[in-house]
């Protein structure tokens, strides 16, 4: 047993405060935030569902460890009959399988300047999958809401501390949202158990709205009669103008496309490189606010409408296309979408101090020989 | 259809020139890579075996599309039968199961001063899988090695630009090493179908050996009479000093071992935070030169060695416990493995041009309540 005095590594700067605007570069928290929560590769939004791996992932905390044998979810709170119940008792109920294209609140946060501190998210915070389960609704009939009720508490397995505060994960919904048809109570992920990073067992998918009212790692749902206040409600996930600002609540996923990089890149940056001749540029495009209407592609400052696939659910994604005559030199290829709501990506930032919902233009640089 | 004119962002500071070390800020490529590019979250190292989705990936440059129907693999060059072979023959021909530690060898890069321009890891560029597929040696045999053979080309389908130079990823093994029983042709990883970001429809999986060897997506499989002269082999992949350096080839796995950070953590810094009284450290350690032979914890610089679980494979990593008694305060927890060639983990950097290989001692800061 050697005794050995382990020198600490010098920092190169000092830690900067979390959640505190800056024009600095990138600190060393937010690179290990950025290693550990995965992103989806643009190239595989060809893909109609996101394989196995590549969907992105947000985590808080740390991926609970779960012993399924024992675990169950509790149903309470303002409701007739508590319930608990087990994965085997899940899966006797009925079950509902909705397309869904989840994208993280924070999604383009690293884009923003002023760069709000959380996780740096470029713009692949997003993936769309196949999520089974029993509707949430058909579990709070069978508990029976009390008429006072006002919300649903979602509270996950993971814990951990947060702006100072020591918490587990949770969210509530209004009423309404929980009674929707299409919000799931989800043990598979397209055709699968759930894998760790996305909930096992059981974690909630709400169509339409950012991933962090899609609560994972289940342990209980509770029936409140009052506003939920924990901090992921009423401290995160908020879009303030200061830090002293209430600010309003995020929900819905604003409206959004993205482009698959046409040509091949180059390692380091990234940047695009194609042979002149036609090009079909593809992509896809959402919006929790209601249906896409258009996308429209700016090829260096022209704009010209994208062919819209049909959508395959009314809450995941939607296939475009354009065909292009790439001719040798520099271009910038942006995509745009907007939605029945008359909402349109913008093309400079809409900054708010937390990075919220920051769905601004993808420009895309490419060289064409 | 609206003409509008994108305005280019303002960047914050010139691009460096990619592998040019700095002192300077993580630069907005290296975030780019960071959020393509998977590691593991390092709680994930409580489990045997990786979960899907949670083992790291590194790829060069964009994940594929692979049309099965229409894919096969070409073995050629220097044997006495070439072949092309679809992924139904491969499945007919004999299997193997090999359990696998895989590492980028750019791991830990992140951490070296000055730091190396490339894909930024911090300490979890790493997984384990089970790799099932035909040992290259039979198809080897099947095709016949001419006498005069000194290695054997891989060729993936994956295309693009490093260091000006525009390339198929491919490496070379010799033959020695090409023949070893345990290396395989893998299209299955942990008894599902390779997912497409693991090289699906078929990879090469060389057990010891840095990730890099193990090229994905494979289209050809050659063997040649002298020595292999691609980008990935002679210029990336080195240990150099100096750019001007010509370097030695990274090859081997060197011994690390990492630790599950106990407790749970703060969101944006991930300082752990536990309660006093008993815990248990635990971990994996790995060697691509020999088996692990020891690993020791450092507890505010007192060393203890801690026990070892049995092997699961030579090549797969090594679970390994130490009992702690945490007591109130702030604590430095430092793991570091030694294996059957005497190497141990180093306590301070061992720096080179690319960042190779970094092996240094992990540090997890705790703090007791």
């Amino acid at each position: 047993m050697s005794k050995v005095i382990y020198r600490r590594r010098k920092s190169v700067r000092p830690a900067p405060h979390p959640e505190e605007p800056t024009y600095g570069p990138l600190t060393s928290q937010e690179l290990q935030l950025a290693a550990r929560n995965h992103s989806m590769p643009l190239e595989v939004l060809r893909e109609d569902v996101t394989p196995p791996g590549l969907h992105y992932v947000l985590t808080h905390f740390d991926i609970p460890h779960v012993d399924t044998a024992a675990w169950h979810v509790r149903i309470g709170g303002a409701v007739e009959r508590a319930m608990e119940l087990g994965l085997a008792a899940l899966k006797r109920d009925p079950a509902i399988s909705v397309p869904v294209t989840l994208e993280c609140a924070g999604n383009g946060r690293s884009l923003l300047r002023p760069r709000p501190l959380s996780q740096p998210w470029t713009l692949e915070g997003v993936g769309t999958a196949v999520w089974t389960g029993v509707p949430l609704a058909y579990l709070l009939g069978q508990a029976g809401i009390d008429p006072e009720a006002t919300e649903v508490v979602f509270t996950g397995l993971d814990e951990g501390i947060q702006g100072g505060v020591r918490h587990h994960y949770a969210r509530s919904l209004p009423i309404a949202e929980a009674l929707r048809a299409d919000v799931v109570l989800a043990y598979k992920m397209n055709g699968a158990d759930l894998p760790p990073q996305h909930g096992y067992p059981l974690r909630l998918v709400v169509p339409g709205w950012y991933g962090m009212a899609s609560v994972k790692w289940l342990q209980s749902i509770q029936v409140v009669a009052s506003p939920f206040q924990g901090f992921q409600q009423s401290v995160a996930y908020r879009y303030q103008h200061t830090a002293e600002d209430a600010g309003t609540p995020v929900t819905r996923i604003r409206v959004r496309s993205l482009m698959v990089p046409p040509g091949i890149p180059d390692f380091f940056t990234r940047r695009r490189h194609l042979p002149r001749g036609p090009v079909l540029l593809r992509g896809r495009a959402w919006s929790g606010e209601g249906p896409v209407t258009g996308v429209e592609v700016g090829i260096d400052g022209h704009w010209a409408p994208a062919q819209l696939d049909k959508p395959a659910g009314p809450f995941a994604w939607r296939g475009w296309s354009l065909p292009w005559v790439a001719d040798p030199g520099d271009h910038e290829l942006v995509c745009r979408a907007r939605d029945a709501t008359g909402a349109i990506q913008p093309l400079e930032q809409h900054w708010n101090y937390q990075g919220m919902g920051n769905n601004v233009a993808q420009c895309v640089r490419v060289t064409v020989e």
